[in-house]
């Protein structure tokens, strides 16, 4: 991978007119609760509600005019999917989004709402993947994968290098890991920066969490720190949660990665 | 009432060490659906989840040592109670909180973790009022009332200073009035403030909005923009979700005055 500091540096002055620069919060109850003190980097309050707007708008804004021109696509039911469509609504271009049918509505009326161009097809990665190829043959359109892209990577490290700008002496960064996009990024902004030379020895470790620790711990947000999280955000919440690594006294960045919910059904409900 | 933007000033300088700068946020949905630019200043992410600290923080560290040594007290079942306790333990003085034996166990339980005195009474205001008068009698402590207390309304009056520091060119601002604390110490910030001469025609209407707007506009936001507000602070959306008032294209803050709610029982549910 050959992602570094300058891309996301370059991916930060890009995506500035675009984004939100989401605010970092801090909440004493939590601190006391996982003894440490918690930096929380509201990705959850970006555009389309999560991070992966800044890795897609990155993608979008990289291309030249006559790339831009054919439109971007992927295929993708989730977060990616809006935050692509959103994107190229804002430089003015088509992005072509490939679904399976079977994709839930809430997820259908988000992509088309942000003005995404929808194509369905069969619940398998071969249609999805034969689709995108025939839709990226007939338009010319540029294919921005959700993570495996090093442009999506270097959106992604933007979040990490604010969250640097705003707590400079931070100790360790929890972000959670997905297809891998948020943590590449999130380490190549930490690990490159001079501000940051302890993490190398300590961010690249894999940490899972109980079932139980991210319904906890992610109502524990929701009542303390009043923000929306969904579970793969709490997922990050919940390493300090059930203390499965010892950070106690360190200063720690948490990348809250999104906030999409389905309100009407809780999972403590 | 005398108190003046100076004072409101001053309150900030006070309690800039022990409160929260909350962050303002932006949300483009939210602005299509109610044909205006709309800041959000997030005082659901204060201390204790409420403005109500802003005042009580003012009051508690407006004391002399002398008159400090000797504790606050208040009657109240809610945020303010709340907000005074913490304060209070920030400062290393007791807090006396005269609450009414049927208020919920959650709300007794806030005051007690954030190391409040409490003694119960009759749910009656009389009851109310002459414990408080007994504890004072007794103890010598300072008596901060919820509203209706210069060093308080001087303190909720932060927030909107705070706003008006990060987006100085409002057209509107919109506050939800409950004693009257919040609305006075805003509109002290907005008149009083020489970038903001366009407020006094404006800001002193009283709105009223439907149970359905209240709750309507509270799911949007949490939906949309991912923080949790209390139906007081969704009053305040309601405005303009149900376009009470004719505000479109305009720049209009709203303070969100907090987000202490029960996660079980939503009222959409």
């Amino acid at each position: 991978m050959a992602t570094t500091l300058n891309d996301i540096l370059k991916a930060a002055e890009r995506i500035r007119p675009h984004a939100h620069r989401t605010p970092v919060i801090t909440n004493s109850s939590l601190n006391q609760q996982v003894d440490a003190q918690v930096f929380l980097k509201c990705e959850n309050l970006q555009k389309v509600g999560a991070f992966k707007f800044r890795g897609a708008c990155n993608a979008v804004y990289s291309l030249s005019d006559e790339e831009a021109a054919h439109g971007v696509c992927t295929h993708s039911s989730g977060n990616h999917a809006a935050a692509l469509a959103l994107a190229a609504r804002m430089r003015g271009i088509p992005a072509y989004i490939v679904m399976p049918n079977n994709a839930p509505s809430v997820k259908k009326n988000a992509v088309a709402g942000y003005g995404g161009l929808i194509t369905f097809c069969e619940p398998t990665l071969q249609a999805r993947e034969s689709t995108l190829e025939q839709i990226r043959h007939d338009t010319g359109a540029t294919v921005v994968h959700p993570y495996n892209d090093e442009r999506v990577i270097a959106g992604q490290g933007t979040a990490a290098l604010e969250l640097l700008q705003d707590v400079p002496d931070l100790d360790v960064i929890i972000a959670p890991v997905g297809g891998g996009g948020l943590l590449s990024g999130t380490s190549i902004a930490a690990t490159g920066s001079l501000t940051f030379p302890i993490i190398p020895q300590r961010v690249e470790q894999i940490v899972t969490v109980s079932e139980a620790g991210i319904i906890d711990s992610m109502k524990y947000v929701w009542e303390r720190a009043k923000i929306i999280i969904e579970p793969s955000s709490a997922v990050a919440v919940g390493v300090l949660w059930e203390q499965k690594i010892d950070l106690s006294g360190l200063k720690i960045g948490v990348i809250i990665s999104g906030g999409n919910v389905d309100l009407q059904k809780l999972p403590w409900q």
